[in-house]
């Protein structure tokens, strides 16, 4: 049945800017009430006020985007061992959100909150949106932006299945004194950090520790917008032992 | 930013087969509650139990599929028209599930009704989902399945933004005289066409016609699993004139 025209090439319509620049602390699958944000760069073919034009009536958009850093192979495992199943339990590919899947596209709901033209920001010349919630790394390619429907997009009685309520479980998160934490901590960072900070304390607070690895004198270390903590877990709470500045 | 490696060639996992065969009375967007059944065939590579294993836990996926019958084309304008609001006001193609997108992919929340093993039917040797809600024409090449997870892909509170309440609007059916309107319904097609008519009544009732068409003199055709019906709409009325079966 297959054609030769049903393949399709995909080439990104925006690209993913985030404090994610490590795989380790990105949130497994959005969370709806995430504060974290995301910019939406268009790529130059779409860069126009009429590509978006609209898109501020919706409180929540679709993105389709591509797992980039999944290495391109010809073999695809029909099977997947997804590690909040404890990492020895096979399941089928198409039953769980992998990313070592036949196509590695994601799809992830976020939350709109705001568009901004290309005069007031930084990356200055490039239509963006700033979304919630999405749980893609830095650099990640978007191949499409949608609108949520909830008319047919919201299910609230479908199951979670194997997924489970994976969401129920949180760290509290102690971060301690800030002159014992921080070893680099200069005046001109304050700023920076306030906002990393906010960020970092909803991360730490799912607990980014591999699923299988809970080992308590261990000491973790996660890079997030240009900051790399380091921490301890011990029972349902998160300490914070270190940050220091890693980039600028 | 955009590198070379981060285009994407996809190809179909599946293909889609209904009784769609005509764009013309495809639900515009999946309907939570429909029961119009779609089988997903999965291709030879991936016609293995194991790829689906533990996919029953969900009660619903995501199809990732493909705009097949959109032409390819380079330009891709940065804006669409969508028929529901009237064909001629124009908003930005990612504010928009328009099938007109740089990228075309469609995504659609389906419900799974069950898994079905080679051996039990016609399509012989292939593993099949059968899912309920797919708004997509018979052939539709799919990319990918996932399972739905409502704790990160529900949100009731999402605005329906420039859709709109689109699907509060229902004709009645009326199916008439069973002897006037069939021309050519031998005894052996009833069984085929008890069901035909079930979804029927369901596509019937969201109004096919083109939503800036609604001329009350006007008869509309429209082909679903094998069978042509002619219709007229007179306010909120939907007449059935002719039934017709057009293959096999």
């Amino acid at each position: 049945m297959q054609k030769d025209t049903d393949s399709l090439l995909l080439r990104p319509i925006a690209y993913a800017r985030n404090g994610f620049t490590d795989k380790f602390g990105i949130p497994r699958q959005s969370r709806p009430d995430s504060q974290i944000e995301t910019r939406i760069v268009l790529e130059p073919a779409y860069n126009h006020e009429e590509a978006l034009r609209g898109i501020e009536s919706y409180s929540h958009l679709w993105l389709v985007w591509g797992f980039s850093q999944v290495p391109a192979t010809n073999e695809v495992s029909l099977t997947v061992r997804p590690p909040r199943l404890g990492g020895n339990r096979r399941v089928g590919v198409f039953a769980t959100r992998s990313p070592f899947r036949p196509n590695p596209l994601g799809i992830t709901s976020v939350r709109l909150i705001r568009v901004e033209s290309p005069q007031t920001e930084e990356n200055a010349k490039r239509w963006q949106l700033i979304v919630a919630g999405a749980d893609v790394l830095d650099g990640t390619p978007i191949y499409d932006i949608k609108p949520y429907l909830p008319y047919s997009d919201a299910h609230t009685e479908a199951t979670n299945g194997l997924a489970g309520n994976t969401h129920d479980y949180h760290l509290r998160v102690l971060w301690g004194d800030e002159d014992d934490v921080f070893s680099t901590l200069s005046p001109n960072k304050v700023t920076t950090w306030t906002k990393a900070k906010e960020d970092l304390t909803e991360i730490l607070s799912q607990d980014p520790r591999p699923a299988y690895q809970h080992d308590p004198d261990r000491i973790y270390g996660l890079d997030y917008a240009g900051w790399n903590i380091q921490f301890r877990v011990q029972k349902n709470t998160l300490y914070v032992l270190k940050v220091t500045s890693i980039r600028q």
